[in-house]
């Protein structure tokens, strides 16, 4: 429960230690004056900038700043002129900032206004002037070193285990796209849809060995063992995660066939028949790629078969600054030609690509409707700012995905010169991926 | 007959009009002299530099020079002085011209050498000191502007429709990797499988309009109007393949389907529900790159489906110096990553990247083998020499595809901002994509 407080705390912008996370002084009293002739401006401006989103500004004495063009879909309330001025100054940190503290109101569906403004500021952004860009720029990500990384980590996965289970799948706590191979599957079923297809991916056989670099909970280590007969070194720097990892793989009768190792994956010894990593790249760091392809390289077999999942890009992009300081720091999802760089790097033949940028969408709508059953509990355990920080993350990765501003893709490689390989991919399709339901 | 002469002609190295092109006299009288010392040395210090391939060296005299460690597999007869100092000199051209002229001849399985000789060198070539890198590297390939690509693309492809229809297969004339789901299928099956492989990825549906750029003997649209009902635009600027084809699509009655047109993909117009593009990347020339990506993004559809089918490499690297100046004029494969920043300079989403590497080395043995039952009409044709250049680029083909110094990657790409994607890939593999055999 300290923990949880803490954690709160940490995400309540200007009350962190980090010096470099801008400090927004939280104002209580809502004053009394008029919204300012500029102001107004000010605010249909950033609308105009914005790229005219369906939406109307309603400040705090209820005056209301229309969108220029046809009919807005949603409201958002700004209770203080302070945070009109911090929005126009830095949308992308402040949005989320502002709505997380309750200084920023949304009438209507989260997820859908997050969608409309995602797509309306990328057709708009190819206008703004270059000051523009370079005030409203993403900042650099934190770095990603041995010892910053486990900060980094420990920041958001170590949130405590009782908040996840609130509202990841029961069947094995995935905290990555799940597997829609049709889209009414449950979430339970599209996670277990996620582990078989990567297991399918990497071709496994009884008694290989696999290495994972970034395990979560364990579940795939857990899948693996379990469904495949496979021995599996499981690596990861949550200390929470690993002690839950540990506990299920003892309960399931596991842990003969799996190590979990709390160590960084650049620690990895050994060479394995598979390397597997699902939703570590993310948080690796672009100056880190050179290392991983080297730790790849040296780690499989001649004809050992790799597979990384990631979070990914069209184009580089920096990651977006609020998720950046407050959810996930030192996260960069890797563009698709920085992410072919890694495969580049350790002399790679990549063997099969696929991209489940809509499965992330339909993943994180079912995180999200968990969330807010359980919201009061996540309230209780940390406080309503919280709360709200991460109703924000969950709808603004829902938004990020329908509309194509983050991708996920499955990278399969393997050595340049192994020649073992499928005919064709349809061991992939041959029978469904996912359990029947119940 | 002329034609098919003066190719013959351009092919042999020393007579062709290129300046570029290195001069090697013909030399037709076999010198009585022993090698000196230091040529059986230059040989051995040869074999050694290029990893020690299970290769021995049979001179003029008959004196011979061992490889270093085991047994030799095969033997390089060398006829003259000046082709030993021509192969040490620059072995990646002159290994292939002094074949074609029978100044280099081989006992042996050729592909089999081929591929030993390329594994052995790429586990080498980290250990050679740069002075040698830069005495035995590529060249730059040739310039692929709007005039260049003619004279390049006439160059091989206008070699004359006899002369390929003696090798390709039967059912569509292609002249690109086919697709061997089984690796028993006949050749006709297994291009015919290609073709519905790539119609299946692009999702067509009757109706539709489709774009290809560089269509070959147009074999890949009228499979695409004839089986799946599609009006195609396909360019190309091969004067003898774009005959070809408008034949062949009038015999079919798909005239009305298809509108072949003698042109160059840069002045492709108009808007389509997919493009299409299969072999021809690797003549785009990597100076090019960004042009075509804007005029894909400018012909697709919001929900248009596009699809680049090329050779490729994992790492960037030049073509194969002999490769590129006597058959494949400013050809040049894309690595995974330069052909990745295709789909990132258009702003795309790529969906699907699959690897067919063992699907080209097994296309290019059906060729050979159909290529060496036909040796004796392609040398009546042409001549002995362009029957020999000819073998050994197939030959060397197939030990690149083997060995892993080429690739070859099917993209699937779409604009960045369309959600009308396919739940997954299990349409490609529902029912076999080659047709029963016979």
């Amino acid at each position: 429960m300290s923990q949880g407080t803490s954690k709160a705390e940490s995400l309540r912008a200007g009350e962190t230690e980090q010096s470099h996370v801008l400090s927004i002084p939280v104002q209580d009293q809502v004053p009394d004056r008029p919204p300012h002739g500029y102001e107004r401006w000010l605010l249909s401006k950033l609308l105009r900038m914005a790229g005219s989103p369906p939406v109307r500004f309603e400040l705090w004495n209820g005056e209301r700043v229309e969108p220029e063009n046809g009919q807005p879909r949603f409201t958002l309330r700004l209770t203080d002129p302070k945070a009109l001025y911090q929005l126009v100054g830095n949308p992308n940190l402040a949005f989320g900032d502002l709505y997380a503290s309750g200084r920023l109101q949304v009438d209507g569906d989260l997820p859908d206004l997050m969608t409309a403004l995602y797509r309306a500021v990328h057709g708009a952004r190819q206008g703004w002037p270059k000051w523009l860009e370079a005030l409203w720029r993403n900042h650099n990500p934190r770095s990603t070193g041995l010892n910053e990384a486990r900060q980094n980590i420990h920041h958001h996965y170590d949130l405590g285990n009782e908040f996840y289970q609130l509202w990841l799948d029961e069947a094995e706590m995935q905290y990555t796209c799940a597997y829609f191979e049709s889209p009414d599957l449950t979430l339970e079923q599209a996670q277990l849809a996620k582990l078989e297809h990567v297991c399918r991916k990497l071709r496994l056989r009884p008694g290989q060995t696999v290495v994972e670099a970034g395990c979560g909970w364990g579940g795939l280590a857990r899948y693996m063992a379990r469904e495949y007969g496979v021995r599996v070194h499981a690596y990861n720097i949550s200390k929470e995660q690993i002690a839950f990892a540990r506990a299920e793989a003892r309960r399931q009768e596991l842990d003969h066939l799996i190590d979990y190792v709390e160590d960084d994956y650049r620690n990895i010894e050994g060479q394995y028949d598979a390397f597997v990593s699902v939703g570590m790249l993310e948080h690796v760091g672009k100056e880190n790629y050179g290392e991983l392809a080297a730790i790849i390289r040296r780690s499989l077999k001649p004809d050992g078969m790799a597979l990384l999942h990631s979070i990914g890009r069209n184009r580089p992009m920096l990651m977006n600054a609020w998720i950046e300081k407050r959810i996930f720091p030192g996260a960069y999802p890797p563009s698709i030609g920085e992410f072919m760089g890694i495969c580049e790097e350790g002399e790679f033949s990549v063997l099969d690509v696929e991209n489940l940028r809509l499965h992330y969408a339909r993943t994180l709508e079912h995180w999200m409707e968990r969330f807010e059953a359980n919201r009061d509990r996540v309230t209780e355990l940390y406080d309503e700012h919280f709360t709200r920080a991460w109703r924000m993350y969950l709808a603004g990765s829902i938004a990020a995905f329908r509309a194509g501003s983050l991708q996920l893709f499955q990278v399969v490689f393997t050595h340049g010169e192994n020649n073992n390989l499928a005919h064709n991919r349809g061991h992939l399709y041959q029978t469904p991926a996912a359990p029947e339901a119940g």
